[in-house]
C-alpha cells in the first residue's frame, strides 16, 4: 500500500498574498498595460480594452478553462469581476458576493446580504459588479443600500441608504470610484421614482452630493416637466459612467422618464431623461448635457455607457465620447462640451431620425396608441445595457446588437406607490428578434464588420491587444473574433445564455479570461415574442476562467 | 464590411441522427468495449469500468473542457448520466430531465416534472438517473412514481404510482431494465415505510411482481420482527442493483430498518433489512439472502452496490460479489448462493466487528442510549451510496471512503405517517470527519493503496482501461488517478463540491468524461460537525464533459 497524497493538494487553496491596494492612481492609470482589472469599464474611458496579448489571434485556439466557480446563485448573471491583487472579486444576483483567488478558482470569503420582501423590480434581481478603493468594496443592493465591505474578509463596514425600496427605488449599478468618492446611480424608473447619482465619501459614507435628473418645479430644466409630472419623472441612472481625470467631466447615461409609454402625462420634453450629461465629480453641478430622445416614448434609456475617445473625427482630432443608443443610434459627441458630432443608425430604426444637427424627428406613425403601432428597435433598444468594447488599435467600436421590433401601446395611467408605472403594454414583434455582433469605425459610425447571430446578442464584449474581441450569445457560446475582420476564431459552450461582459487579467505571467455565465428571468424585454425559442433557456450562476492550455502548468 | 458569419454557426447545434436505440442484448454487453454508457453502473455487473483508453495515464493532463451544460436546477445533482445515439440523457434534483447533444452540449429537450407540496424527503430532492430501454426512458420520482419519457422528444408516455407520498414513499433510485422489466426500489425508511423492489412491464407499465424487503406477518422472516413493527420496518431499497444473466439473479442492498436508532420497539434481526439479496427478475422470488447487520442501530443501510467478480479468493476462482458497505467492512460473497467469503474493515470501525463466519459481535458500549455513545463509522457510514469502481485490469474496487464518527443517542418513538421516524438525534464528532480514495484488492480485501482528502469523498468513480481512475472531491476537483499507484495525474475545479459519479464515452473516435458537479443541501448526514468548513459550501448544477485538449477540432 502507498499513500499517494501530497500535503499540498491536501491543504485548501493558498491565499494570495498581495493585499488588494487598489489607489486612486491606480484607477487613473487602469488602462495602460495593467495586469489587474480594477473597475467596472476596465479604464475611466470605458474602453474595456486591454493591452494584454498574450493570449492572441494567432494562439486563441487554445483556450481551455482552467477554473470554473459556480456560485449557487440563479438568475441573471451580469457581473463585470473585478481582479485586485491575484484576487477575484464577485457580485451574483440578489446581493451575494464572493473573493476567489484568481488563479485556482478557490473560495476566499463570501457576503450574503438578506434582501427584505416586497422588491419592486422590473428586470430581474441583478448586480453588475463591485467598485474597489483601498482595501474596500462598493456594492449597490437591490434594496436600494450602498455597501462596503472589507476586501480581505467580506465583512460589512457601512451601509448607507440610497432610497425607499417601498417606494421601488432600487440599484443595480456597479458604483464608479472618483477620487475620494463612490458614486452611484438610482433604478426604478419603471415604478414612477424621481430619479438621482449619488457620491458618497469613500471612507465615512457621508453623502457628498446627489444630482437630480428630474429637476424639481422651479429649478433649470422644470420647464420641461408639465404639472407635478416631475415628481414621479423616471430617469434611473443604472448603468456606471465614464471619467475624465483632465477635463475632471464625471459621463453619464440618463434612463427614461415616467410613465414609460404614455407622454401625454407628462408633456415637454422632460429633461434630463434620456440625456448624455456631465457633471463637475467634485460638487455635482451640471456642466452640460446633451438629449438624445427628447421626450421618450418607447422606453429608449439613454444609459448605455459612453466610451471615452480621442479620434480624428471629421477631420479634426477630438476629444469625443461615443455611445451605442437604445434608440438604434451611434452617436459622438465632443466631450469638453457636449457637441454633436454625428449619429448613425446602427440597427433597424423606424422611430424616426437624428437629423444633421443633432435634433430628432419623430415619425408620428410611430407613436404609441391604444391599439398599438409596431416600431424599432424594440424597448430594449438595438442594444441592451450590455456595455460594448473599443480598440484604439483598430478604432472600431464593438456593439452586441438586438435587431428587433415591438408593438407599442399607451393607455392611461395613475402613478401609485411600488405600482409599475407603465401606461402601456408592449410585445415583441413576432419570431423577428435577432442579433448581431457589429463593428463600428468610431471616427465616422460606419459599420466595418458584422456577425449576424440567430438570437439577440446581450453579452458584454472585450477587445484586447492580441487582435481579439470576446463576446457571448444567449445560446451559451463565449466567442473569440479576430478584432480586425470579425472572423470566429475560437468558442466554448458555457451551458447558459451569457449576459455579463467579459474582462481578462494577468497573474504569474499568464493572462486569463473570465466570463460570468447565468442567463436570468427577464427576457421578455429583448426576446419574448420576437425570440421565443429562448423562453426555455435555462438559467445559470457560474464563473469561467480560460487561459491557453498548458500541459505543465500544475493547476 | 465583411460579414464574417458562417451559416454552420448560426444554426442550432444539429440534432445527432443516430437513434437511441438500446436493446436487451446491448445492455447485457454493456461491458464490452461500448462507446456509450447505457446504464446506470455502466454493466449489470456495476463496475464502472471501461474499455475506452484514448485517455490514458500518458496523455491525461492534456484533458480540458469541451462544453458545460448549467441546468439552472440547484441542489444535489447525483445522477449518472447516460449516453447512447450521440445523446446524453441527464436528470436533475426535482425531477427535471435534459437531452443533450453529447458531442456539443446543445439542449435538444427537457422534461418538467410538476411535484406536489408536502414532500417527505430525509436527504435532498435528488435524482440517480434514467434507465434506457428502445426509445424509452424511465425515471423514478420524489412523489413516488416511476415514469416512462419519449427518448426522442422528452413527452411522458405513462406514468405508475409506486407509493403514497403523503406516507413518505419517495422514489430516487435510477431504475435496472432487466429483459423486458423496469426494476426499482422505494424510499422513506427514515418515515417508517414498510420498503419494497417492483418491476413494472417496460411498455405497459404494469406491475410484474413486487418483494417487498420487510415480511408480513405469518411470511418466512416475520419472526425477526417483534409484534406489528413490521408495518413500518423500513427497508428501503434506494440504490441501483446489479444483475447476472447467466445465473439470471438479480441482487440488490436493502437499507435500514425503521425507526433507525430505536431497536427496543422493533426487537429481533429485522429481515431482510441491511441485507444483500438475491432475486429471480422474472418472478421477484427471493433465492437467498446475506444481513451484514443484523438488527442495525447506526442506520448502516445495506443499499451500497454490488460489484460482480469473476477472481480468484481463498485459493479458488469463484463468482463473487464485493460491496463496501456503510458499516465499514469491504465485503464478499459468493452470489451463486449468498455464502460469506471474507469482510475487512475499510476505515474506522467501533461498532463491533465481522467474525469470520460472517456473523457480527456488536460492542455493546456502542449501542445508542439516551445520553449518546460515539460510534464509528457515522450514520452515513464508511462509504455514501456514491458507486465505488472495479477494474479488471488491476482487481482493484476504488472505494470513495468516510472517516468518520457520531454521537448516536435513542429516544423514544411513536410512528405517525409522514412524520420522521428516527428514534434519536445525531451528531457527527466534531473536526474528524475526512475522506480518502482508497484502492482494495478484491480478492483479499486487503488496501493497495489510499488517497486521503480533507473532507468526506462522496462522489462516485469511474475506472478505465487507461489505467485511470476518475474521482470526485467535495472541494469541486475531478481528479483523475493512476489505477495501479493512486499518483495524482491531473484535477479540475469545477466549482461545486461534487456527488456524482463520472462517466465515459465515445464519439466519433474522441473519448469524453462526464461528471455532474452540484452539492446539494443535505451534507449533515456525512458531513455536519465533522467537517464544519463544508456547511457553507455552494450549490451547483453544472454537467462537465472533458476530452483531451486538440486545438484544430472543430468545437
Amino acid at each position: 500500500m502507498s499513500v499517494a497524497a501530497s500535503a499540498a493538494f491536501l491543504a485548501l487553496a493558498s491565499v494570495p498574498m498581495v493585499s488588494a491596494q487598489v489607489t486612486g492612481d491606480s484607477l487613473v492609470n487602469a488602462g495602460k498595460s495593467s495586469d489587474d482589472w480594477v473597475m467596472y469599464g476596465r479604464d475611466y474611458r470605458s474602453t474595456r480594452f486591454s493591452e494584454l496579448n498574450q493570449v492572441n489571434d494567432s494562439n486563441v485556439k487554445k483556450l481551455v478553462p482552467m477554473w470554473t466557480f459556480q456560485t449557487g446563485v440563479l438568475d441573471g448573471f451580469e457581473c463585470t469581476p473585478l481582479v485586485s491583487g491575484g484576487i477575484m472579486y464577485i457580485t451574483t444576483p440578489w446581493n451575494h458576493a464572493f473573493a476567489v483567488d484568481a488563479k485556482t478558482g478557490a473560495q476566499l470569503w463570501r457576503y450574503d446580504r438578506k434582501l427584505p420582501d416586497g422588491l419592486a423590480l422590473c428586470c430581474d434581481a441583478v448586480n453588475r459588479g463591485f467598485a474597489i478603493l483601498g482595501d474596500r468594496l462598493y456594492m449597490t443592493t437591490l434594496d436600494a443600500y450602498l455597501v462596503c465591505l472589507d476586501a480581505k474578509k467580506g465583512d460589512l463596514i457601512w451601509e448607507k441608504k440610497l432610497g425607499d425600496y417601498q417606494a421601488a427605488y432600487s440599484a443595480t449599478v456597479a458604483p464608479l470610484i472618483v477620487k475620494d468618492k463612490v458614486i452611484v446611480g438610482i433604478s426604478g424608473a419603471e415604478y414612477g421614482i424621481r430619479g438621482y447619482i449619488d457620491a458618497y465619501d469613500a471612507k465615512s459614507g457621508d453623502l457628498a452630493w446627489r444630482f437630480y435628473t428630474v429637476p424639481a418645479k422651479g429649478e433649470p430644466g422644470s420647464e420641461t416637466w408639465e404639472g407635478d409630472s416631475w415628481m414621479n419623472g423616471g430617469g434611473s441612472a443604472w448603468v456606471t459612467g465614464s471619467y475624465d481625470p483632465e477635463l475632471n467631466q464625471l459621463y453619464w447615461g440618463i434612463g427614461n422618464p415616467g410613465p414609460d409609454f404614455n407622454g401625454d402625462v407628462r408633456k415637454g420634453s422632460n429633461l434630463y431623461t434620456v440625456c448624455t450629461i456631465s457633471l463637475n465629480p467634485d460638487t455635482g453641478k451640471l456642466n452640460w448635457y446633451y438629449q438624445t430622445s427628447p421626450h421618450d416614448i418607447w422606453d429608449y434609456d439613454g444609459v448605455n455607457e459612453q466610451i471615452l475617445i480621442d479620434e480624428e473625427i471629421k477631420g479634426k482630432k477630438v476629444k469625443a465620447m461615443v455611445q451605442a443608443h437604445r434608440n438604434g443610434y451611434f452617436y459622438a459627441l465632443d466631450r469638453t462640451n457636449g457637441k454633436f458630432l454625428y449619429a448613425k443608425p446602427f440597427c433597424k430604426v423606424t422611430w424616426g431620425k437624428v437629423n444633421d444637427d443633432g435634433t430628432v424627428s419623430v415619425d408620428p406613425k410611430a407613436m404609441p396608441t391604444k391599439e398599438g403601432v409596431p416600431a424599432f428597435p424594440g424597448a430594449a433598444g438595438g442594444k441592451e445595457w450590455v456595455p460594448m468594447a473599443y480598440s484604439p488599435k483598430t478604432h472600431l467600436a464593438y456593439v452586441p446588437v438586438i435587431e428587433n421590433g415591438a408593438t407599442f401601446t399607451s393607455h392611461e395611467i395613475f402613478y401609485k406607490k411600488g405600482i409599475a408605472y407603465w401606461g402601456s403594454a408592449l410585445n415583441l414583434i413576432k419570431d423577428q428578434a435577432k442579433g448581431a455582433l457589429r463593428a463600428i469605425d468610431v471616427r465616422t459610425g460606419d459599420k466595418k464588420w458584422d456577425f449576424p447571430a440567430k438570437s439577440p446578442m446581450v453579452a458584454g464584449v472585450l477587445a484586447t491587444a492580441g487582435n481579439l474581441v470576446f463576446t457571448g450569445d444567449a445560446e451559451g457560446n463565449l466567442i473569440a473574433f479576430n478584432a480586425k475582420d470579425g472572423n470566429v476564431l475560437w468558442k466554448f459552450q458555457t451551458g447558459s445564455g451569457i449576459h455579463a461582459p467579459p474582462i481578462t487579467y494577468k497573474i504569474g505571467g499568464k493572462q486569463y479570461i473570465a466570463i460570468a455565465s447565468g442567463w436570468g428571468g427577464w427576457t421578455a424585454g429583448f426576446a419574448g415574442d420576437g425570440a421565443p425559442w429562448l423562453k426555455n433557456s435555462r438559467k445559470g450562476d457560474t464563473m469561467y476562467v480560460f487561459g491557453l492550455f498548458d500541459e505543465t502548468a500544475s493547476k
